[in-house]
């Protein structure tokens, strides 16, 4: 391992969408926007430092911080070189948007680090990596954000134990994302989901889930708008996210081929082929939450295939 | 429509796998062995005529012979034409088998039928009608074996109704088939079912799932075998199939990617990517079953692409 002390690189750490409708707890993908800035430097401090952030006061306590647990655990694991980082983050992905705040953070901060060590993980080593951050932040161990944040573009995770994650090719797809300004605790969403199901419901479900996937991999957008479509977790969950039957039908009026709840809300993201129709489906989102005087954030952008990306470096 | 009275034509029938392991309900494939013959001639009678089976006895009357039945209603809807059939089959797939005995005779008769016709059904229509003949086999519509009989290859039923039908490209795969020579009726089959499964558990099984639609349409031979694991329906209903955990595992020993019970078994196949190895198993299948003195058949076959097909024309 060559080390630069004091080698500083800035990094992208974009928004991701867990729970891809059917595909609740295995497909999500990466966006372009929103996108956190990071500034990681490696030093010889044998700890993390972490820039006090002004605008969400999170922690910087590095136990408690979602990017500063994964590289204290980085920092254990390499002890014979007494390696230690300096980060300052910028977020721009609000924290329980549930468009991956806390993926981007951990995930950013692995793969720079991974970048100022000399690439010396790979990109399997750096979700393990990057999942103790999202312990830190909902109690488990889950990669649904942190795969596709890491790897890019959709991504299925087969399986979590072994650690099993499956790179989508992915057709040309536009995202349109609201965020409504209220707050959906991850604990609570969970929560609400019943324990048990009905068989002939999950068959329904995974019918879906082989649709989206084949729609996705043979690059047919009829499929996957067919397959866009949740038995178990959208109905119970919806009912937290207002106006989500309405943002839904007339983001499908507008032509979306589909879409739901991003990860566990407040935020839903619809999927659509067109640039243009991706902007109808955000003036609709837009009206929908303006008539009730409920503040909103939009986002028009597309999947984004390279995930964590180093921007410069110094 | 253009009608040739005693126009008569010879039709391979083939077997089919449905509820690949994970898939269940879903997905099904088309085997080259077994095969059924049926010879079907056009008639002005405006009924269906069917030979008495010297085998198997299965009833002659159409209303109750699942190739009749869908005939039968080729018929009705084309009154017009006072159009009948003559249909003489010598089966080769042993009924309750669970390898599609039944789909093939209602699949080769209502593709045989199309083709006496000019043509004039979609391949989704010839599911239609070919359903009625399983829903006199089991009293239930299901398209999970005539699917792949009809279109060939790996078929994935993402929905029911409305009938949406996607065929999966799939990669070279072998196919050992065991048949162990007990009844297992597809009603008990059905009841020993659990209702309600717990969502954790259906998680796990949609991970696989996509994983598995995922590894044929990448043609990743490895993905495919971790992703054919079902853990609901074998695990209940292997119990009604005598010594299917040997099987399995003596068939993983000897190289399978894996598999599970066929249909609703009693037959059981296994994947493979390599003919030798799928020789293996059939040789370690007939090893186990010949140890406790239980008649079996067994077939090393290959996934059929095409489905029903029209040998020959007179």
């Amino acid at each position: 391992m060559s080390l630069k002390f004091g080698h500083k690189i800035e990094i992208h750490a974009p928004g991701t969408v867990a729970n891809l409708v059917c595909g609740f707890d295995i497909l999500g993908f990466c966006l372009h926007e929103p996108c956190d800035i990071m500034e990681l430097t490696l030093t010889d401090s044998g700890t993390v430092v972490i820039e006090p952030d002004p605008v969400y006061h999170l922690p910087t306590k590095p136990e408690d911080n979602v990017a500063g647990m994964p590289l204290l655990a980085i920092i254990e694991d390499h002890k014979e070189h007494k390696i230690g980082f300096h980060l300052k983050i910028t977020k721009n992905i609000k924290p329980g948007s549930g468009i991956g705040s806390s993926a981007a953070s951990a995930a950013g901060a692995v793969v720079g680090a991974n970048h100022l060590l000399g690439h010396i993980f790979s990109k399997e080593e750096l979700v393990q990596y990057a999942m103790l951050g999202e312990k830190v932040a909902t109690g488990v161990k889950h990669a649904d954000n942190i795969a596709p944040c890491i790897y890019g573009g959709i991504t299925l995770i087969r399986s979590i134990a072994p650690l099993d994650i499956i790179p989508l090719a992915s057709p040309e797809l536009y995202v349109t994302i609201v965020h409504p300004q209220i707050e959906v605790k991850t604990s609570d969403a969970r929560a609400i989901l019943k324990k048990q199901i009905e068989l002939k419901t999950a068959i329904k479900q995974w019918g879906n889930i082989a649709g989206l996937v084949a729609g996705i991999l043979q690059k047919d957008y009829q499929l996957i708008g067919r397959s866009l479509e949740d038995y178990i977790i959208e109905p119970v969950r919806s009912i937290l996210i207002p106006k989500f039957d309405e943002v839904k039908a007339k983001a499908k009026i507008a032509g979306a081929l589909g879409g739901g709840i991003s990860g566990s809300g407040p935020s839903i993201f619809m999927l659509s082929d067109h640039l243009e129709t991706a902007k109808k489906i955000e003036l609709s989102m837009q009206e929908i939450y303006d008539e009730i005087n409920l503040s909103r954030h939009t986002y028009v952008t597309t999947i984004n295939n390279e995930g964590v990306k180093i921007i410069s470096s110094e």
